[in-house]
């Protein structure tokens, strides 16, 4: 008897028959014998209803009550999925935040989970019962009620998995697995088998948005392994796992891009000692994440060098007024923003075993003609950013490029 | 200062303006120096699409989990409406049923308050804010959410004014008071200035919907003075209070009718012991409420009698049955069955120092050449079932020979 945990996402339990879908799938699964734990999110649509109705009576509302409000979105489907559950001839019951005291900080909108009493959820498991829990939702340590942020059921779901000691959380959703690359951009893009958690929160970071990337934290902090699937269909999705569990012998596992960001860059500023830490320290203050960062040594005569960083689109507007006075204060010529850029990565734990990787990228991108304007790294990625025109062509050819259309073996196959 | 409770009904936050005025009106409240607890409903019309979703799902929903759904309607507006009060410069927070520990009994869509917990709303008074609760909504002993039951608002609110000790409870409505009787029948019917809880209850049950039964019994036994009144106006409405606080002098209060039940005669059985308990002792273990109930000595030399009484139409589907089969067991001659009836009742504290009531009743009516098949009465109230043709010429009848549109004289004046 396996213990399972499902997560089934707001397009899942969007309508009153995919809500019977949900059902009939959680009982399909306890009649192998297995104990079930679901957990929903709100119907597609249902939190957006709720939260332009907070914005029609107030521009800026208060968070605390806001996560009131967002709250009854899950709060209504799992009491729905537990009514298909008991009319398909099932015993089930809804459990909400504060019912299985999924304790968070009081960070509203945004809060993190600190600890669950899993006591009810056993003793309707051990009732020979199915468990159906409202995600995305939780209480501080006053009761106040707390919401996990977009996504946040992911978490929800991971983190009662862990909490019961879970064999597995199948995480449903709208698509069938977590792909080498996007399927739209690139048609040879294969559905991965197994795939590690360290490289899925590169991926999720990275724009692929099938998981949340604090599930995949929690989930790799507890060894919950995880199962993208599709809740249309019955087939295997993607596993999301330990490094030691047999995963695919490739040394690039994905290809992702991100229109997300633009690039600012400082011509000609001082290269001595303070200047960038001015840069960074004024965007932190104003907390403006940044991402990538490129500064080469001074190579021309005055000692002076440009600074080059990517930003958010949407932090542009903040970011402008600081960079002009700024750049008076540094004596830089020229601040240029560019927004018509895009990040394109390569994932794969094989990186670290591998050399030349980047280089193989670097390779394939010029052989297209792209130009790269900016390179990071990290153990397991590589990613450059280039011309926001370019984006599509150099995905097709990075995942052709790596083959990432062929079927791998396992390690140690 | 007066501590004051404001509850408003679902038309009073049934759009975004109205929540707005809500708030506006909370505000002017505090304004002049009193601490305000604001109680709200749903939306209008959002507890039923609520309960449609849940019917979509199974015919017969469980009622545990159509709680939990029902509940979401007033979190959303208890959450609004903080966001309104907020939105005009005010301090507000919501507060659900589980966060001021609303302790009910676990009968589902009906339970009955417990205890309330008001270290919270009182914490919130006391730091200059308003409280806004979520009306109708309670935990039970293990914390799972309940209902109060349709109306159940009205009750949250005066048991929340009992238990901070309000100076009063103002109930919010789309009418601006209680009439002594339904404008809409007699057009001459006078707002009622103050009306005792007796009354009050009386009328409640007898068919005026301002004011929820149950919440007049909360109200009485605290001695919370309710003051029902109009969101949409400032003029006072109708203040419901005990009976020693100067109450109007008249006899008869007000006048209702009733149109929900059907008459019942078991006709010629045997006027002997047992008889009766045996019918009406049936229709107890079915659980049908059973209304008037009329039968004389038997008058005829076999000593035969007829049994009448009344139940609610919508019972009559398991009645017919039932006394189908007494009839034979009871040697009945025939059972018959009147669904065109009404039921007219004066009601006034009045009546128990005045003799003569009941026959200026029966006066007025037998000079309308109205005929009156049964009468019941208790001891503040006179009730009789007339054709229902006839209930709207009863009512104004009455109301005219009682002269209650004369404004009267506070007793003792």
């Amino acid at each position: 008897m396996a213990l399972i945990v499902q997560k089934y996402g707001g397009t899942s339990v969007g309508s009153v028959e995919r809500i019977h879908n949900v059902a009939r799938r959680a009982l399909a699964t306890q009649s192998q014998g297995d104990q079930v734990v679901v957990i929903v999110s709100a119907m597609a649509g249902e939190t957006n209803r709720l939260l332009t109705l907070a914005g029609e009576i107030t521009p800026a509302p208060d968070r605390r009550e806001m996560d009131v409000i967002a709250a009854t979105g899950e709060q209504v489907s799992s009491a729905l999925t537990a009514l298909a559950i008991q009319a398909q001839g099932g015993q089930a019951r809804s459990f909400l935040g504060h019912q299985i005291k999924m304790k968070t900080d009081n960070a509203y909108s945004n809060a993190r989970i600190l600890g669950i009493d899993a006591k009810g959820l056993r003793k309707q498991l051990d009732d020979g019962g199915i468990a159906v829990v409202a995600g995305y939702q939780g209480v501080d340590e006053q009761g106040n009620i707390t919401t996990l942020g977009r996504g946040g059921s992911d978490t929800s779901a991971v983190a009662i998995a862990a909490a019961i000691g879970a064999d597995c959380c199948e995480i449903y959703t709208d698509v069938d697995g977590v792909y080498t690359t996007d399927p739209n951009v690139c048609p040879r893009a294969r559905k991965i088998g197994r795939i590690s958690y360290e490289e899925m929160l590169e991926l999720a970071s990275l724009g692929a948005k099938v998981l949340q990337r604090r599930s995949v934290e929690v989930a790799m902090k507890y060894g919950v392994p995880l199962h993208v699937r599709s809740s249309l269909s019955d087939l295997p999705g993607t596993w999301v796992v330990g490094e030691d569990t047999g995963l695919e012998s490739v040394v690039v596992t994905g290809v992702t891009y991100d229109k997300s960001e633009a690039r600012v860059m400082l011509v000609s500023v001082d290269d001595k000692p303070g200047v960038v830490a001015t840069i960074f320290g004024e965007l932190a203050t104003e907390h403006i994440s940044v991402d990538m960062i490129i500064q080469n040594a001074a190579s021309d005569a005055q000692g002076r060098t440009d600074v080059t960083f990517t930003v958010a689109k949407s932090d542009l507007d903040k970011v402008e007024p600081m960079m002009t006075s700024l750049s008076e204060k540094l004596g830089a010529r020229d601040v240029q923003y560019d927004e018509r850029v895009a990040k394109v990565s390569i994932v794969g734990l094989g990186m670290r075993s591998h050399a030349g990787v980047a280089a193989r990228m670097f390779e394939i991108l010029a052989k297209e003609g792209i130009n790269v304007q900016a390179i990071s790294t990290s153990e397991i990625k590589v990613s450059c950013l280039v011309a926001a025109k370019y984006a599509e062509l150099a995905v097709r050819a990075l995942h052709d490029g790596f083959e990432l259309d062929v079927e791998p073996k396992r390690r140690g196959d």
